[in-house]
């Protein structure tokens, strides 16, 4: 089935799609339409449906997979769909895999080598916190993106931007004595695990009503506090170095740490998320383009635009 | 006995005073001296004992009350110790409420009060998660400053802080519906009980380890998280709505705040708290002052100046 | 009479309304129309007039009550007028207090609360300086809103913001014996005075070329100069102590404040400021969501969203 | 005479100078002592009486001009004085002009200038301002300095500072046709006038009451009020202007500005205000530096450092 | 021919305009449809081309000069061309001084007067710098814009810019003896020279490449050390002045300069820059609103409105 | 010999050590001495000469090794020398390199390590570019510390700070494909070459008048241009990016950048050099302290403290 990858300009098509999102409007002439954002696993696009009837209004159902015919059209240099019709289907017969985006690296893989990286710590305390707290998460650390729209927003995205940041880790930790590797990967490993109640998952996109009054930050640390006293960990200095951080993470506070960085492993933690993260955002941004084009502003690079060079 | 608040210019005494801070120099000709920082439940004033011998070192130990004879001076318009001799006595037998400085409430008041405040939940969760806290807490409650050094930071202080703000919330709630005055004094209740575990003890004066690298927020934040699972309160709205007003309470990211006030009652919290603190500062520091005459720079007043007027 | 915050989806009405703003344009297709703003005494309301002849062009009259015929249409969820036709009315038979919203409380209770703090005030020279700034003001005092858009935006809004700040004042003051209560109730009473000179009123509802060029703060402090002059009262401590909480109210530079506050009732001036304006905001718009919703950024609340919660 | 300006090293002398200022201190040794600051009309410098006994202090009045007997000591290679005796003078026989520095342009220059500037003005709405302001204020006008101590401090340091900035107007109106000349001129010659009420003037050197309670720019506003006032023009387009350019000329809100810039003159008199203060705080920076020197970092120069070129 | 200053709403043209720029977009009901921006010698229009054909679409050539038929429509009160027909023309056969706007001061004048200031340096080192930049850029000196937009956007703009401030820059070097008047007029004519590597050109009116990567300010600076090398130059003290004027002459490094002004020439450089820059885009701004108007928000302008006064 | 580092309390020593710093002090007796610093290959530690003669203050010459007397005293908890004679020595007859700290890695090695990152560039204008300033810096390369006082500040440092930032760059070069290896290696290789021309050298420890007028990114970025001009390469796409992450290697503009990063490996880059330096700033902060303690705010860490945990 052709992808929304490969959607061509004045081609018409009748095919699933997923419905992220659904917003109603009415023309200047009164007349009531439908704005879409549909998916598939190789992308996103916008739509319209004019001269919506109540049918079509009561169809589309934001996180359902519906069956639409619809035309492919250029608007400003971009494809858009033309939709005409709109039909829900039995969302038990579906399989989501098709409609949304997977990281690049299979799901397996992944967790055989963050595995791999929580065996890998020699420090028993630091390992049985890291192991609770996986414990604690469970299978939604590999099933959520990273982020809702800007880096690895994509199924598995957390635990590849995990992986990528621990192979991070790993190097400069060799390259530094003053770092202590154990504690780096373990900071690593639960930096992010907050994440799995801050956001809704990959259909909804949402944050949840816990994800904005509390945020994944507290969230984990939280965790990691209730996880120490289970496991009788609660007044070791481990505990309270890689409670440290979880909070120090983001490295400023207008960017939500409530501390900021008080040791070498807090510092590197730091940064080295905010390296993977920047390389997945622009790894994203800059594959769709040619050589010699310069990006959109993009909010979350500081509002720059990037440059493609032609290089090989 | 005299105290430290009534010394007057060139007298001597001999006198028994808590040593609140010790710092070793050594003069321009090489001669070895201490710099003293003293205190009774007066006020407190700095010393210095010049030609110190490896006794007067030995004996000087920050959080002993001990035996001293000196002579008071003029130094720049600031009376100043000149100490004699020092002496460590037996710490068992020293009452310390005569060295520390109190509340001008009486304890005793202060718990009856709070006592009141928390009886006066009427919403069955908020109320269980702060006798919960409470209960965690215990009697450190009474024993802590609200501040290393800025405001309230003497015995009681943490509860007349919240005392006075619990006072300043029910008069705020009675004026505007959209408050939930529950939610509100809860939120009082609580919002800094993490500052029994982030400073030492008014004797210490200092920030904990786990002070600096957590910070009260996160600490009372974690506790709540924990009295609620322990109550089987983890699911309810009230328990997310009373987390969010911890975490937001100071009201600016750049203050330790992970998240911002985003209910009216939070954004109430972070004014009251500001209004207390801000009061007893004001109280403190004009307090010794003529009219007519103005502060120093205050750093907790965003480096301000202040003037007393003269009204009656 | 239906009322705008009765208009249901669909209907078709025939009724006089209030035009607040009218903006012409063009469609794609080159056909001339009017954006209008609407309102009674309940609300505002965006409408359309589509094909717009010259006699409507010439009828649409800002500040204007008019007689509009019209169908409510449902536009992105918000509710929407197109209008088919506009006449003008004889504006001297129009009661305008169908077509403005008012303060909740009733404008003659106002005036006898108001003048009771004024009453109240026993330092002499402070009520002096506030019957005269109050006799020059005169009725537009009860006449203005406190803001052009952003809180208490409707007739009385001036005195009721005024009011609320009285009655937290009294509070405060109350707890806080640091606080001269006369001098902050007289700052209360003549802190926004100059917006009767900054605003253009309630139906233009613009800034006047003064408000824009001087602002409030400036204008309602040279008054008290000039108020202070004609008394007699210009060498007073206290009129110097009321003009500086005038300039200073705003609590920060960057909000227009040319001074800082530096006496403890002009850091309180500032924070009550603050806490209605805030409250007022949030109870309008609070009052027309469901619990479980979220507004949407709130330019006046520091862009931040707030959310209705779920309490009794 | 000897002149501070000529004072050599390990020299002695016994000669009258004002005392700027005095703070007492006691050594290490519980011996009292004096910082003095000490002044003649070519310069500033510091002084220590060491062994002071209780004459001495009574002796030393800050603003009296006082006899000293002292040598000059060289002092982390600044020049500084031991002073050894002072006694206190018969004030009414002091030539003042002897002590505190002028401005390079005489007096009478000054005044002809700036009153050439005043004839200049063809609007007469303007001139009438202009002069009613001068008139207000009077002879303070060429008695004062334009700051206490940053720039123009010294005896006709603002008549100096107006007059250099209204021959940059003349030039820069010349230049530019989208200004009116009247008005800048206008402003420049009325925008610093609050002053003489905000400093306590040249020999006290100190902020008064109302300067730091109110400020120099709502002062001079509030005046010009009340001249428009007497003399009936406060309806005039011209005054309402020309209290915005005294309102906006610090040209940045955090440097006490309650508005900004509005109109082209109002925008051009805030980068003249800058540019002449600037220059003289550089010229008296660099007066007496060497070719190839550093300034120290200059708190009113953004804090940077200044560097002396060797050209001719 | 009628000029686009002229146009007048509902009239039919059809005549020859340079196409600035070229946007394709497609209606809600699919129709292709041109945004155009186009211009002449008396200003810029946008227009509408509605149903765009395969040929319109091939035919509007961002950069010609092109042959159009329209209607002047007024929308939201600005006038807007509705293009019905476009056809490319020979571009050889165009005089493009009909096509851009160009500098008030006609070109020649501009050459001979900045020729005058660099004949009127005496230092001969500054002398050969600017005279070997002067050679270095050639003729586009007087072909370029100083800005793409913001200021001084046309033909002979940059020469403009530069002789506009070398008269100020004359002025204030006879009013301030701490400034050496060559070095101030040399950076003066050598500030900007990297903008015609910055820019594309008029007719283009992009940043190039470079332009984005590198900017102006190093462009420049780089070009004035290979010019001082060639000359034999590079380890004159002038050299280095003027390299640092160069680097510094944004006055601000979030504005780009990487090393702020350390020299009284630099710091009025940077003054002078910003003065002649804004009193540019306020003439353009002011000069076609009637008195009582106020701009819309200007971003060059700190984002404020400006106000057109009623004055003679 | 005794080093630096051994020194013990009240031991008394003979022996040669380089003068870093003289300053002139005269004690309140009006005695004069001398504030030295000292220091050989192991530490720096600061020193006083009292009553210093005539002969004293000739003898103290900054940059010369001299031989000193002195006895080690414990002033505040720091080591302080109390020096009681100082002689000059024939510098000729100095080892610089017993009295100026170098990199822990042996020169031959590090000019080795960087020599194959300069060979392993394939690309050939990369490898030109590269070798080029290579060869226009020489050996200063190897002898100049990477920053004052901050980091790497030793013989060899630069160098050091270049390698390690090298190794770091071929680490995340070969995790993520959208990083071309070649241009991030290059980049890291001449990002600081401007600061053989900003500094001093090590025994001066000073920044140049270019230094400090232009600073190492300016000056870089000059000899890159100047570079690729003789080498024909100044039109090649390779030169306009390199030039660019030489401008743009702090990151922020006001960090000294006068553009921001715009293509991925300039962004890598600003983090490659921060993790380095802030690595080597820590180690040396951390490796003098016991576990348990913190640092003292460090300006180069955005004045935030460091613990030293206790962990293996």
């Amino acid at each position: 089935m052709t992808k929304v990858r490969e959607f061509k300009e004045k081609e018409r098509y009748t095919m699933n799609l997923l419905v992220k999102n659904v917003t109603k409007g009415v023309t200047q002439k009164g007349a009531p339409y439908l704005n879409l954002v549909l998916q598939d696993n190789t992308g996103t696009i916008d739509g319209k449906l004019w001269d919506a009837s109540e049918a079509d209004m009561a169809a589309a159902k934001p996180g359902h997979v519906e069956k639409l015919a619809f035309e492919v059209l250029n608007y400003n240099n971009n494809l858009q769909l033309r939709v005409n019709r709109i039909a829900d289907l039995d969302q038990d017969l579906i399989d989501l895999s098709e409609y949304v985006m997977s990281a690049p690296v299979e799901i397996g893989e992944l967790k055989a080598r963050i595995s791999g990286y929580m065996d890998s710590i020699t420090d028993p305390t630091l390992k049985a916190l890291v192991k609770g707290m996986d414990a604690f998460v469970g299978k939604k650390f590999y099933d959520y993106p990273a982020a809702s729209s800007i880096h690895h927003s994509y199924l598995g995205g957390l635990a590849e931007h995990t992986l990528g940041m621990a192979d991070l880790a790993e190097a400069i930790a060799g390259q530094y004595p003053v770092l202590n590797r154990d504690l780096l990967i373990a900071g690593v490993l639960v930096h992010d695990l907050g994440k799995t109640a801050e956001l809704g998952g990959l259909v909804s996109n949402e944050y949840t009503l816990e994800g904005k009054l509390i945020g994944h930050i507290s969230i984990g640390h939280g965790w990691l506090m209730e996880t120490a006293r289970e496991l009788g960990l609660e007044e070791k200095q481990e505990t309270l170095l890689l409670r440290h951080m979880i909070l120090s993470h983001h490295g400023r506070m207008e960017f939500g740490s409530p501390v900021l960085p008080a040791i070498p492993e807090a510092e590197v933690l730091s940064f080295i998320d905010n390296i993977d993260a920047k390389m997945n955002t622009l790894k994203t941004a800059l594959s769709t383009m040619k050589p010699g084009q310069w990006t959109q502003r993009m909010f979350s690079m500081d509002n720059r635009q990037f440059y493609k060079a032609d290089l090989d």
